[in-house]
Order: structure tokens, then sequence, then C-alpha cells
């Protein structure tokens, strides 16, 4: 009987605990400011480009209309071989895709407890030092094309190209995310470095902002030391490494202070969920290594999808993603999104997208090409067709279960719904209205180009 | 041992996964937007009418102060016989209530987990096909006078009038539902039919805004079935049927494939708690056929409510509903709603209503009659008197398990403060203050009409 | 295998039910009113100061951009001896300090469930009343100085001075609770009493806007008691007793009904989560009488802390604080916090302190005293150091379960950063880099004052 009461404390425990940090949106602002009432919609490209030593740091314009609807701002890092992108953090959830190239990167979650909260520090006769790893958890992760990693809110991360070519990594910055209590603007917060350029990237890292002595008594060391961290200001947000990093590993570094289980137990009894879930967890989960697709289609393409299933750390940052391939000339099938908005970065090809509002606008009509972003937002419904040399992208979601509504195929509105009442609908006939809801009925998602000739 | 593991897992599941769709509101914007700092709340009629061939939508003014501080819509359909109200969707849940006449609705929920989740298709040799019933499930359900019917967000919906007299449906949307990640104006989809009104009203049909040959190679059918379904725009909203509609019953077609419960179960193992409750959930409920009404005084009245313990699935939608009846001359103790805000319909009769701000501003004290409908805004304190023929009422909140704080009466504020206390806060003597403490004592909600003569 | 069954009911409808009253913030708004981009924070006094009969009422200006940011509005109340805080709720949780004094207060909280659920009242023959604890709990508390008191949005409270000496209380009032729908304005309702002054603080109780009449009626009482009740509006918000308050003392009504526990479960069978929280919860936590504290340096200081784990009301509040004090010229470590906004008020002695914001912008560098508040937004970076005479404070916090991130010391993200990462970052020396993760490396948080001579 112990067994399964142990159990449900712990997962008690869990759901409590984590309802803290893993929640819900709410919908945007009242009609004074009407952000989601787009009228136009378009695929851009990166409208501010920032060159340091070691890369560069392309953003889209955030301000954007779309982009303020979605509540996301997309950015692409190119960090060149043999340099570090400084350590930062943000207040709202990261999910990154890595393009090209591989490399390192560390992420730092302080401790998932207030950090005191385990009592560190106790002196009677002196400093008496408790066991607690919580704290210096810091996991250093090698990366790959293909590979999707999720940052949570606050957690401080940098990242090393250790390999021969460039690292190109795509990400969105969810500024809507509930984890977020600030506004719902941009704001990188950085421990070194620092980037002088238009408004929201004057960016000073945060130790200058404080009084040198007073931050070398903190640190109880040689005012130089804290100098040079707060001058480190003018050499931009990456740099190419001067002392060798060859020491950096994954098998060193998984965590610095590996405690037994029972040790990372809570005093209070019972496992903490928190710590089990997001200071432990897998961070890394790549989409093209799978061995079978999600949805594979020889005419039409594939289709694979991380979620929280997956990657369990999306449940606390409530994004997924999806990467597809569509043939040449492949469909994919009209259909909007339920619960989340989308953000399609263009990975390779071209397609021709459309996407209509809630009023039968066409607010997006065009083709789109490498390197471009566009977003579908929550319910709008659209469709796409690849070019000749087939369409491949990537596709970030606000939502850690997201869901599509196809409106053809098998799994479609049209295959559900009653004959009678789509002939009515549309004043066509019985059989014309059967073909609307079992033509693609081997299909989902995906579409091959037209298979058959036209039927009446 | 088995028995209670596998449950906490279905358990555990069904947490995790409902939370992305269950949650919570947020307070209004800031102060710039003093949304909520009502001067003058007031009953109000609808303010824009639309004729369709098969019956009308009349609307509420969304955009008053009174609507845009609860964040909801009303509006008010009516189906004429033999006539079909299109399929659309909304972005966030509705709540409807049948004032008059019975008829059929459809509903149709995409799936509980992305559509492609189950791995609907996999070509090897060819097209082969995994049994699968989510995404094409959907519901038809008959509604009868006094039914609260629950309509998630997303959930694409069509209703025909199959009786002999005009179905008249009251309804709120709930635009500032978490469900809702646009922002907070209303934004119906249609997927037939259209629109052309005023500003907000000028709708027409998603299909309509696709290329034609594209949509026909996604339905690989005919562009000319395509172009129907784009030009049913000039038909309105709710059209007559042509063919007859004679084999929707929900014998039927609830559900079009009714698998085996073991087939339901997820891939991974575990129940999966969304479909068990959001797609398999009833959802409809009617607040007149009960036995025994929730409170029922032969002197004052009575009253019905469902909430989310009656109708679970009101606990995704954050909502919930009462019915109400006052004898002639009865009284609403004065109270105020303490977790969710109320849009009140008067179903027939009258009364009296006084509605209190924070500052004890007045603002609202009108007769409210048939068709009215005014807002309690959380926490405001509000009480009514019935007319001389009794009033009617139903009323829908804003929280899907709402509670109420009375004054007055058994289980009020009153009676719960210390004697000493409400001497002291009024300066009246100890007798006076336990005639307010205990003279409604045996009643609760509902107080019947003066029973005795005033004491002192 | 009943029992576990059973508590798994429990669990079940404990967290359904819990979720409705329990949840997350969101960010501020969209870029149009960027709210949180702090150019300048200020200590601050409060702006706005009434007088009345039993004491006086202080507010900060909860219009300046900080308090906008964080969404909270402090306030600090002082009750003279004999004198009542008349009845009031908000439509916002309070946590509130006792800084000086002892006395009562009460906190009544309306059932919760629809106050009718458990019908109450049926009428057959005549009135036949069901037994039913829930609506009529009232709590009744003594509380001493360092006590933090947590009351749930919309609870009416009143509190009495039955002490020799001034009680001064300081509170915040979290006006961006997921449990407020209304807007963001400070929005208090008054059961007695009244306030003329300024714009938000003209204030007349609720029972002043309802007709005479009509509330004797409801109360079924003399309308002179009801006019008393509507005119004590010029009696200011807190009142000298005329007639001893002898009876109250906890003991006696605390709860006034104490039902058997079998007779507090819900009809439905089970146990109902929210009761048991938030009706039979614990609502007061004294932060000084702590056998030992959390944090506790000879040479630094100490700090205590209150959150969900132990005083489990603060699960639905969303809040939490904490009590610290400082040696003279020890240090409050370089960090920021993670999941919360911070409102720190200063109890005694004094300190430099220092902010910073995402630009590396000093927002705040100042000496800050006795009566100041300060708020340091979330991830904003912040340190501090005591005055000649230490440093004593009490800090609010907008989350259950708060979490800092040190940059210093024992659990600093630079300890658990790679040493080559710090290196390269800086541009310094190992033996540098080795100095910022080691030489603090026993302690965390608090630091005791400049222990060596700098070391290079």
């Amino acid at each position: 009987m112990a067994a399964p009461n142990k159990l449900l404390l712990g997962l008690f425990l869990c759901l409590l605990g984590t309802t803290a940090l893993a929640t819900p949106r709410s919908p945007r602002l009242g009609s004074a400011t009407r952000m989601c009432n787009l009228q136009r919609l378009t695929a851009s490209q990166p409208s501010e480009r920032y060159e340091y030593e070691g890369g560069t740091i392309e953003l889209w314009n955030v301000y954007e209309d779309q982009f303020q609807c979605v509540g996301v701002e997309p950015v692409r890092k190119t960090i060149r071989p043999d340099s570090l992108s400084l350590p930062s953090y943000h207040p709202y959830p990261r999910l990154v895709f890595i393009e090209q190239g591989e490399g390192i990167i560390g992420v730092h979650f302080p401790g998932c407890v207030e950090t005191y909260d385990s009592g560190v520090l106790q002196d009677g006769q002196g400093p008496r030092r408790k066991v607690d790893g919580y704290g210096a958890q810091q996991k250093v992760h090698r990366f790959y094309p293909g590979d999707i990693i999720a940052i949570p809110a606050g957690a401080v991360t940098w990242s090393h190209n250790d390999g021969n070519q460039d690292v190109v990594a795509v990400a969105i910055r969810d500024l809507n995310n509930p984890a977020n209590q600030l506004d719902m603007q941009p704001k990188p917060f950085y421990l070194a470095g620092g980037s002088s350029g238009q408004s929201q990237f004057n960016i000073k890292n945060i130790f200058s902002g404080f009084d040198t002595e007073l931050l070398a008594e903190a640190f109880d060391t040689d005012p130089e030391i804290v100098r040079a961290m707060q001058e480190s200001c003018n050499r931009g947000l990456i740099v190419e490494v001067q002392l060798p990093m060859q020491f950096i590993t994954p098998e060193v570094l998984e965590p610095i202070e590996k405690l037994p289980r029972q040790q990372q137990q809570r005093p209070g009894g019972g496992l903490n969920g928190i710590e089990e879930n997001i200071c432990s967890e897998k961070i890394v989960y790549n989409l093209d290594s799978q061995r079978e697709a999600d949805i594979s289609s020889r005419q039409a393409g594939k289709l694979n999808y991380v979620n929280q299933h997956k990657l369990p750390i999306l449940w606390y940052l409530d994004l997924s993603a999806e990467k597809g391939y569509l043939q040449p000339n492949a469909l994919l099938s009209p259909h909007w999104p339920m619960n989340n908005h989308v953000v399609v970065y263009v990975l390779n090809g071209d397609a021709r997208v459309q996407i209509v509002s809630n009023n039968g606008q066409t607010v997006l009509d065009q083709q789109v090409n490498r390197g471009d972003i566009f977003v579908v937002p929550q319910f709008f419904a659209t469709m796409g067709r690849a070019g000749q040399s087939g369409f491949e992208w990537v596709a970030f979601k606000t939502s850690r279960s997201p869901m599509k509504s196809p409106v053809a195929g098998y799994t479609s509105v049209f295959r559900a719904m009653p004959l009678d009442v789509i002939t009515n609908a549309y004043q066509i006939s019985p059989s014309q209205a059967q073909c609307l809801k079992t033509n693609r009925e081997t299909e989902s998602i995906l579409f091959s180009p037209q298979r058959t000739s036209p039927r009446s």
C-alpha cells in the first residue's frame, strides 16, 4: 500500500509545484488595440543584423502586427568556428532549431526552489555546508543539425562552436509566455559582452550597471577582475575564443555534482516534481534522426514533430515544433491551427502559401523562399503547394500539444459532417458532397500532387 | 497493485493534458484603459440585427464598456423551421441557451491530439491506413427548450431546425477565455455562406479566400464544386433547406465511427484524458427537466444551475449557467459574484434590479424586461425584486464553478460576523445587529416577499 | 484497494477544483504600452494619507511605472487601540505583514462552492433546512508582530486592535492576480463606513448604493437599521469601538459552526479539495518566531521566508514573503528574482541598493531607509550593502514558490559555469576566473562584510 501512496504524494507535489511554472496564455488586450485584426501578413526576412567578431545576430521586426499578434520574436544567430555566444538569459522561454553546424550549449537553471530553501548555509561555530546539488546545476549539451533545443525562461545559456563550419540557429522567443511577468518586449539580459546598436539592441552586460567596488566585495575579489567583466561591453555578443575550450564536453560537465537520487529529494519528503522535470530533463530533440517519420508518404512528403510527450520539458514551456518536407508540387492540406499560433521558417525550396482570416479575406498569398518566416495565427485557415524543388520547413508552435483541424482528407471536418449538411450548405448534389468527404480519404495533412483528373 | 498505478498514470496524463486547454483568466489591462471602471451599466437589447433566408442573428454591442469589462459578446439566433444555421467555428468557447423550439446541432471537435499524431498514413508499397477514430468525430445532438449547450473553442458547429416553430437560442461568446490566443474581438469563421453587413459582420466563408484551382486540387475534385462552396457567400448565414435532411438523427450519427474502447486508447498506453473528457463528453444539460430544483421555495421561487460538476465539459470552458424564477414580488437577496462575471438574459416577467460598484455608487437601477441583457461584474453587489408577474431569467457565468457571497440569509456574511463587529460598525444596538444576522436565517439567495411587518 | 482509490478521487477533485482558483500570471500588454520598460525606479514613501477616528491608511502611488509593472499596490494601515478597521473585501488577494502591535482579524470566505450548491432550502410543507456549515464560515485570528497574513480575493475582513499600542500593518494588494477578473485598479469594497478623499478614495459602503426600503425588506428589518448602515459612510474606514468587543476571541469564534468532518464532505462523495484547503487552511505565519532561520550566518545576517510549502494557502494566492536582516556592512549578494517580482519594505536600518535592468542600465542606486518601499522587477539584477546599523526588511513576492538566481556564492551561476567560458567571456586568466567561481563558495545570498583583502 505504501508504494502507490508515495507515488500519489509525489504526483500531488509534482502537480502542485509545476502549476507555478506551466500555464496558459490569454487573449490579447481589449478592442482598443486590435492586435490580431490582421489585414495583411507577409513572409519576411530579418530587419536588423548585428555583426560581432564571432558571428552575427539577425532579428525580425517584432513590432510588425503579425509578430505582435502571436507574441513571438524570431531571431537567427550565426556562430563562427571557435567562437562563443556569450552567457545571457531571457524573461521568456526560447525554442531553438539548429539549421547548420554543431557545437556545445550550456544551460543553467538556478534551482527549482528558492535557492536558500534547502538551507545552504548555517553557521554555529563557523560555516557548515549542507550537501545540495540544486543551485549549481549546469548542463552542457552537444547539438547537431536538426536539433530542437528548449530553453526555459530565465535559464542562463552560452554556446560554443567547436566545429569546422558556421553554426546557424533559428529561434523564437515566446514573449507572451506566462513565465514572463514583465511586458511583451524582448528583454535579453547579458552576463558578459555588450552591443551598441539601435534602440532595443543597445545592450550592456548587467555587471556594468553595478558599482565596481561593491561588486568586487561581493565576489571577494580584485576590482580589476570586476572591471574586466564590466568592460567586456565593447566586445559584442559573440566573441572569438582566445583560450582553448577543450575541457568542455558533456561527459565531463553534466551535471557538475551528480548526487544519488535519494539526496535529491526535498527535506519534506516525497519527490519534488519540478526538479525532477525541469532540472534534470532532456532539453534537446532531433527532428531528423527519427527512424520513422510521424507522417510519411512517398508521393507527398513527410513530417516530424516534437511536443510535450516526446520532450517533456515542452510542457513547462508550452511550446512545440515540427519539421516537414513536401515533395515537388505536393500540397499541404487546407487546415487551421486549433490551440496555437504557428511561426514557419523556410529551410529549403519554395512554396505558394495562402492564409485566410475569419472574414474570408486572403491575408497572405505569396511564394515563400529559403530564410523567410511567416506566421499562421490561431484558427486562420491555410494551405500551400510546394514548388518544383520541393519545400522544407521548420514550424514553431505556441502550444505544448498543438492540434490541426484539416478540412480535407481522412481526419477532416468534411469527412465527419453529415452529407445532408454539406449538400444544403453549398447547394450541391449528394454525389458532389460525397467527393468532398471522400476524395482524399486515404491522405491526411500532406497531399500528393493531383493524382487523378477532376471528377464531378 | 497494477490497477491503481494505471489509474494514476491516466490521472497524470489527464491532468497534464488538460492544463493545456483549461485555464484561468487574467485581470484586464493596466490603468491606461480602465475597462472595469464602470460608472453606468444598462440593461440592453441587441444593437444589430441580420436577416437571412432561414432566420436572423441579433448582436449586442460588444464595444459597450460593460461587455468589454466582462469580455463577453451576447448573441441571439432565430432559426426558422426547415432551416440550417451554416457550419462555423469561433476562437473562444460559447454557451448556448435554447429559449424556444427544438432541433439538431452538430459539433465537430477535431481530435484532441495533433491529428497526424496517431500516424494516419504511412506508405511503403502504397497507402496503408491505421485505424483511428479521433479525427473524424462528429457529434449530433437533439436540443430542446431549457437546454444549455457547451461549445468548445474551435469546434465546428451547425444547427438545423427540424421542428414546427422557430428555434430561439441565446448565447454568450466568451472572448476573454484563455483558449483564445487572438485578441478580444468577435471572430466567427464560417465554412459556408457569408454575410454582408456592417464592419464586423462583413463575412465571407473561409473557402472564398483560397485559390479555386488550388482548393480543387486539395479536394481532388472539380473546380465547379469548389466554386459553389466559394459562391455560397451570398446566401447569408442561415439558409433554407432545399434537400431533405431526414437522415440526420443523433441515434444514427453519434459518433460516426464508434470504436471499441481499447482502440480509443492512445498508442503510448494509458488513457488520454482529453479525449475522454472533451471528445466524448456530454455537451447538453437541461435546466428545466430536473426533478428537484437546486433551490426551491414555494414563496420565493426556484433556481437550477449547471456547473463543471453537472456537465464536466464546463471545466474546459470555464463557464457555467443558472436558470431562475422569482415569485411575484419575491426578492433576489443582496449578494455579489465571487469568482465570475454574470450575464443575465431576461426570459419572462420583469424585475427591479440594482447594482452597486466598489465605491458605493449605484451603477444600475432599473426595471428589466423580457429580452433584456444586463451584466453583474465580479464583486459588484446586486439585488432585485420581481414584478407583479414574477421574473424568469437565465444567467451565464464566466467560471466553471461560480460562487455567490450573500449578505443576508442563512449563508451570509452577516450571519458569520461577530455581533460586536456589527454593532460597532454601524453604531446600532446588539438587538438590532441580531436582526441583521438572523431575520432571514431560514432563507438563502431567494427571499419571499416581506413576510412580517418591520421589527426594530 | 479502496483507500488509494478514494484518495485518488479526492486528489482528482482537489486538483480539478483548485485550478479554478489558483493560476498564473501573464505578461503585461503589448508594445503599445511598455509598462516594464523602466528607466528609473525609486524607493518611495506613501503618497496619500487618510486620517480616521480610529487610525490611518497610507497608500503608495499605484500609478507609478514601477508599481504598474509589478501590478501591486502597497498600503500601510495604523489602527489605534480599541479601534476597528471596518469590514471590506477586495477583488484581488492581499498579503499583510504586522510591523507592530497585536489584535484580532476576522476573515470570511463565502463557501467554496456556489452557496446554494448544497441546497440550503427546500420547502414542501414549509421551510426545511439542511445542515450546512460552509456558507457561514468565519475565522477569527489573533495576530502578533512578525506575522504574515494571507487574505484570498473576495474574503471579507475586519480587524480590531485590542492591545495597548498602535497596530501597524504593511500590505500589498496583488492587482495582477488571476483571481481578479476586473481591471488592474485598486477596488476596495466596504461593508460599513466610508471615506471622502481624492479620486480613488472617495468611497461609500456598498449598502449606501441600494434603495433603503428594498434593503430593509431583504433583511426583513426596520428601515431605520438600514439607514444606520448606509449613513455610517461619514465615519471613515477605521472607527473607535463604542461597545466593548470582549466576546471576540479566536477560541470562541473559530469556526462558528464546527461540523464533524464527515458532514463537511460534499454530497457527491469524496473530499472537496477547495474547502479542505482554502476554507479551513491556516492563514497566518510568523516570520520571527522560527527556532531556526532559513538562512543564518553570524557575520552576514539571517533570512526567514514563507511560501506555499510553509503556508499552503499561498498556493491559491500565488504570493509569498521573506523577512531578512543584514549585519552592519554585510551584503545581499548580486542576484535576480526568477519567477516573481519583489516589493521590499524597509523595517529598520538602511542599505545602499542597486538595481540593473536588461540593457545594463542602473535603474536604482540609492540609500533606502525605514518605511521606504522599492521594487525589484522579475529578472532585474540587484545587490545591496547594509549601513552601519544593519538593515532589516520584509519582501513580498508575486509567486507562491519564488526563486532567486545568484551570480556569486555557493549556488551561483558562475560556480556552475565552466572555467573556460568565464575566461573567454571576460578575457581574464584562469586563476582570475577561478576566484569568481570560488571566492564566496561557502556563502549564499547573505555575504559577510569583506573578509579578506582583495586577491588577484
